[in-house]
């Protein structure tokens, strides 16, 4: 899919862009941030993803000869055109320079800490912000949707179905996301070619409506497909479905072959599995898996598994493909540091808000993730990589002073890793690949504790500002509270 | 931008068409219904979108090599390819030949009627089904959402700028969508280029603050941008930034300019805009307009303009991109007829469920729309298009037998519009304009009672079936349970 990425953002940016060249700060650098203030789901944690798009428009970003005459057809709201034709050839030759470090894909991440820092002229900084921030925020929020909807099923593969409900051509990525945080597969076969991710489906209700009547829809089914076949059973009655599929599994072992399960897609489902299971048995077909979908998501996989339902695995589609019970993760791209130009000295920049939770945080910032020596993680510290750390390696929560918590000693690692490097990206084919993301997550959401993993209340991570970093923010927010 | 429809779609829609193919049923004709069950927002009405896009599938619509190469690359769960290469070949020379009916876009639309029907091989309404319903749920619900957000500003523009916080790239269609629905313009360039919408957007919090002070930043602005120059004032503090907009815009005027705007973006905005309003009036700064946003959606709008609130424009992001409070439309796409080949006569098809909610309406189905003498809508008959409609001209609620109103010597005017004939897109290029249809929309809203366009609670508008098509349908549903 080619998209116009260059594009792909608010009218601001390339306004501001144009500012900036004519204000001759086209060269000035700039950090930029991103980061999320709250937990997704109110649960305890999120799972990043979105870079490997980025990287695709890292790869493709450049105003082409159409955007470029587009541009110039647009005009100002008192009149005359918007943009200066100087500035649009400017564009037209504008390649991007800047460098990006990310988290990478299936990293388990927190509130306040960065998942993307961009560096460079300040302009490429915006121009690339809305479709930075619109990658990472929603598949970040899929991603971390999908593992929990993943937890509840304890193990049981989760397939993502969620197309035709999900929002337009976010569809797309929406698949790639929920296998990322541990889906097994997806219906979307388009996502399925384009970020090789495992597909699944059968059969719809439509399929035994064009018959005349189920018995034969099922014959005929399992006549086409004895390697893939799962039996929907609730178009007319479910019982009545249950029993021509019996009916039929039992002549498709008399053929050798195995009637691998059957779906149910209506009532309540917990019940209904419990009978068809009885069903089934009785009838010998103890190998026969039961399907469950329809309208599902981590509250009522985890209230049926309670209750003892049997079920060999789930198909969740819209409450999953378009997060239902918060559809969008309010991650920010916030300016961190200023410099005059390449190896000139950065200056922090601060963004001073109405409210303690929308005050940023200056530098070109990165976080040490700190190890417990059982493996379970301790404590992320917010750092300046141009800073050397406070000895102590204490981290102060921040948007409460008085939190802190001594890491010292424990082992860490430091997330952010090179994405691009002057424009062009340096990750290699592995770091793209949404199963090797899906492996991370995996590995990341066990060094999380029980607590932590919650659904209700989860116990809070520990993520703080290093101790000099939270001081010299103390001091920018006292000068700048003066200068105003 | 370049979309595979033909890979947009689930997995199972491609085993069913080989499953078709298998049985020699791809030749038997089908008819299915696309419609939605409840109001999206607990609101009164819904406006039609997402046809334009549909139109772009059927235009596009072909197996690649490269999708025909994927396809047969994929493995049965219990081994063995899980595609015939024989169907593959079959499917690489498909070309859409279906007949394609739909509400013009902008339609005002209700529950249980049909948005779109599609007509032709079974196979291929199948193959169309996911990505159909992407776009139209879709869609539509955005055109809702933003009809009721620019409802509740009272004829002040709205600007949607949401393409942070959408889903993906579902977000250039969020912006064509809200545009339908009423606002006057976007801040997705892509979107503005793709559909020919009007984009607007001037500057963000970085522009300030990549200036030593906030004044600076605001002279280089107004310096650069005099026909376009809105100023946003809460980067540091309003007040002392609505100080430093007034010195701009008082320079501004010595120079035959004018300041359009100042932009507050946090804190509690009706108390900001009343005090803004009068610092700019003490100043004489009476003709600088006021732009408010900040989480806004229809709720927060119409609070702010009871208080009093100054505003001349808003600006809607994240709540509307996403449509927050009930992020998709349930639309449905069931199989309502069955027919052995072209010419032969139809058999009416319907799916039972649990509930009566889910009961499908059978037959080859259109809409009647009727009048009152005052030009308001006075209700909406769902019929076959192959019966004669009973004379008496009452419909009844699918709902509720009990529910039934007389509508017989009212004018009306039938819904569905050809959209494809044989495969072929056969709208004007009118029709598929993005304005054209946010025109019809604001038309179409007029015809509405105040009561049915209310926020809260609103007055239900009458939609039945035909009192034939009622009475078949019951026959059916008693006919399929003596058969279960």
């Amino acid at each position: 899919m080619n998209v116009d990425y260059a594009l792909l953002t608010d009218l601001y940016q390339i306004t501001m862009a144009q500012g900036y060249w004519d204000a001759e700060k086209a060269g000035e650098e700039a950090c930029f941030t991103m980061y999320f203030r709250d937990y997704p789901f109110k649960g305890g944690y999120a799972v990043a993803c979105g870079m490997a798009q980025l990287a695709d428009l890292v790869e493709t970003f450049r105003f082409s000869e159409e955007d470029i005459a587009y541009l110039a057809s647009l005009d100002a709201p008192a009149g005359g055109p918007l943009f200066d034709p100087a500035f649009l050839e400017y564009l037209r030759d504008l390649r991007l320079s800047v460098d990006i470090d990310a988290v990478p894909e299936g990293t388990i991440v927190f509130p306040h800490e960065p998942l993307v820092r961009v560096t460079g002229p300040i302009m490429q900084c915006q121009l690339i912000e809305t479709a930075l921030l619109n990658m990472v925020n929603f598949q970040t929020l899929i991603a971390t949707k999908a593992a929990r909807v993943c937890r509840a099923a304890k193990g049981r593969p989760v397939a993502e179905f969620g197309l035709r409900r999900a929002q337009g051509l976010g569809g797309v990525w929406t698949s790639r996301a929920a296998v990322v945080g541990g889906c097994a597969s997806t219906s979307n076969v388009l996502a399925g070619k384009l970020f090789d991710i495992p597909v699944s489906g059968t059969h719809a209700h439509s399929w035994v409506m064009s018959f005349d009547d189920e018995l034969t829809a099922f014959r005929e089914y399992a006549r086409i497909f004895p390697n893939n076949c799962i039996l929907l059973v609730d178009t007319y009655d479910v019982e009545q479905g249950i029993r021509n599929a019996i009916t039929v599994g039992l002549e498709m072992r008399e053929r050798g072959e195995r009637l691998a399960g059957i779906r149910i897609d209506s009532g309540d489902l917990s019940w209904l599995s419990k009978m068809a299971r009885r069903m089934l048995d009785e009838a010998g077909l103890t190998d026969c898996g039961i399907v469950l979908s329809n309208d599902l998501d981590e509250y009522t996989i985890q209230s049926m598994l309670e209750e003892g339902a049997d079920v060999m695995s789930f198909g969740v589609g819209t409450k999953l493909a378009s997060a239902y019970d918060q559809p969008t993760l309010g991650g920010v791209y916030k300016l961190a540091a200023v410099r005059a130009g390449e190896g000139a000295p950065w200056t922090a920049r601060l963004k001073i808000s109405e409210s303690a939770a929308k005050l940023t945080t200056p530098g070109v910032l990165d976080v040490r993730r700190y190890y417990q020596s059982d493996g379970r993680i301790a404590g992320d510290m917010v750092f300046d990589v141009n800073e050397t750390p406070d000895a102590r390696e204490v981290i102060v929560d921040p948007m409460d002073d008085l939190r802190q918590k001594n890491l010292s000693g424990l082992r860490f690692e430091t997330l952010l890793r090179p994405l691009a490097r002057v424009g062009k990206v340096v990750l290699a084919p592995e770091d793209r690949s949404a199963m090797a993301a899906r492996a991370r997550a995996c590995v990341g959401l066990e060094t999380l504790d029980e607590t932590q993993l919650r659904m209700l209340n989860p116990h809070t991570y520990p993520v703080g500002l290093e101790l000099g970093l939270n001081e010299r923010r103390r001091v920018l927010v006292a000068e700048l509270r003066h200068i105003l």
